[in-house]
């Protein structure tokens, strides 16, 4: 068991009710602002390099997610991290696609090169394609289990001092020396389009409470499995489940979350 | 009491299906469209410079809505909104996050200048930006209360000869001379995402049935905020609090409508 | 009745899980992932002219959908149905608001005359803007019933070898030769935003699993009608019926659905 103050973590969240800044893809928009309601934080999403810098300086956590990636995103892109940086906030990337398409897989591995980012969070054939090494398999899907990607995960994290999270059915997160286990989750969350995005802003508005990136991300990744769970409790197909799963984010209670997150180290 | 033929209105509307045409922000496309088919209105979403005056042609009012804002989305709104004023279509204006950058605060007071607007829809902090005495506090989530923007509501609606209003526990509508408050609402509405602009689209409906845009306003917020009302006496979770608003908007009968609105002037 | 084996396809297209690259608008792109991920295909959005050539050699079909249509979008549209030309891919066309502004429908027929298009859906109206004698009525709602278009329909498949779908209360598939009528459906289908789209997608789903595309449009409208009568038995509401029908998307089974798709040729 990991020793987290998971109960805390989550009620300061929803005392703070943290701005997180999404600058992320079309497909995802509405489900992870409405994810970021239900637990507790306000989303607002502005991408317009006119505005970019602007909108950041008044958040307190950045997502940036590649998902229907083109050419002007990717400057507002730099340009919002950029700002994230000089002014410390958390700056988590959600490299969708990467490894599907060269076009994707090279901005991810600009973004980790010029960005100081705090986590990177995709599914194992997007963590392994930031290896130079990495040789496309199937695209968008992952083909590659979580760990498999650990050590490309470990020598990245270590690289680029941040955090790296792998998911899947139990999902991995390091830092590079430390590795934690999530078991939370449930088969569904396949079923529902951007649930990996979600978990990412998860994880980032927990990250604008934390400056234990480790730690935000090993409570992000539990905290959303664990309404995962629930929904799974409550229905079977993934309509109601993708209704249930917002509900369940709005109900888990700090003291829910510190009992059922089941996160292990080692 | 205000004493306005909600009854009429809806029905009228509902008969008459009117067309919809929205300019408005990624996250809430899906949702807005989905509202005004549920109240019985149709939607149409088009924002190319190359076809929004054909498109605006077509329609019987036009939203323009500023959140996820782009320069070339600004162009779209004024040539779409300069031809609904040539035809007299009623244009609605949502300015998003005004007051947050100033890429938005000046695109709204240049909407304001440049087009002839029926209703302007925000939150305080919004329709306060409008005011060049304005200054920025919090960002995109209001820290102003109705009540502390009415006398700049009043004194802008007075000026651009429109009406304003603002949205918050107690909604306001005024036409600079007239106020109306509407108590219909429900606190769960802050957690869906686009529920203001879903509201301001409802009011664009009806202002395409009723050329007084003060009872079109007071009307769509009595109208949106008692689906609310319906659907947080069914759940008490953003999820299905979601799904239940949607078959409330489309269950809510003519009668019902104007029995239970709670409108008072003064 | 028309002697599909529907078991056996649903079967196959549930064991493979396609890979459905989407170029579609703004409003559906949630909806229709999450329609594709339900039924058990597996989506992907990706519009950039960097990327849509690549993304779509690994994907086993197409989807070009016209709504929120813009000019940087076009190009893309091309890009990738000539990429999928050149591979073998099927390439399935949703022409929508076709007929209400000239920037659609001359991008519709250039789509038509310059790609090998397996399979194109529409509504009357829609359908019917393929013609150059084509008189706008209403814009972007259809003003003509699907029989009424089904001429139209039957001389543009013969002309461009094409499969040509006409939604409406019944709908009508043809390949110039053949005509097969779907009565499988149900009226709330037309309260929920992106029905027609989602259903293009479902086509272009089973369009990956069988090279006939008679059978893959007729397959493809009969499963997604009869996941609306399942929701429409269930619920009377549109925010439900959205719900309801997502869940019998995924509850379907190849027995049912070979039972229950009421598909008759003539």
């Amino acid at each position: 068991m990991v020793n987290y103050d998971l109960k805390s973590l989550l009620e300061e969240l929803r005392e703070k009710r943290p701005l997180v800044h999404n600058i992320t893809n079309y497909v995802v928009m509405n489900f992870t602002a409405n994810t970021l309601l239900a637990m507790g934080a306000s989303p607002v999403m502005a991408h317009a390099v006119d505005e970019v810098e602007e909108m950041v300086s008044l958040a307190e956590a950045l997502v940036i997610n590649i998902g229907t990636l083109s050419k002007q995103w990717i400057e507002s892109m730099f340009t919002a991290g950029k700002r994230a940086n000089e002014i410390g906030l958390p700056v988590i990337l959600d490299p969708v696609g990467s490894g599907a398409t060269s076009f994707r897989t090279e901005t991810f591995r600009s973004l980790v090169k010029e960005l100081t980012l705090s986590v990177v969070r995709g599914n194992a054939s997007e963590i392994l394609s930031i290896g130079s090494d990495y040789v496309r398999t199937r695209g968008v899907e992952t083909v590659h289990g979580a760990e498999e990607a650990l050590e490309t995960a470990r020598t990245a994290a270590k690289e680029i001092d941040s955090v790296a999270a792998i998911t899947g059915p139990v999902d991995l997160v390091t830092d590079g020396a430390r590795v934690i286990r999530c078991y939370n989750g449930h088969p569904l969350l396949g079923y529902v389009t951007g649930t990996g995005c979600a978990a990412t802003a998860v994880i980032a508005a927990f990250n604008s409470i934390t400056s234990d990136s480790l730690e935000a991300a090993a409570a992000g990744l539990a905290f959303f499995g664990l309404a995962g769970e629930i929904a799974g409790a409550r229905t079977n197909s993934p309509g109601s489940f993708l209704v249930a799963l917002l509900d369940a984010l709005y109900q888990i209670t700090p003291e829910e979350f510190q009992e059922k997150a089941r996160l292990e180290e080692g």
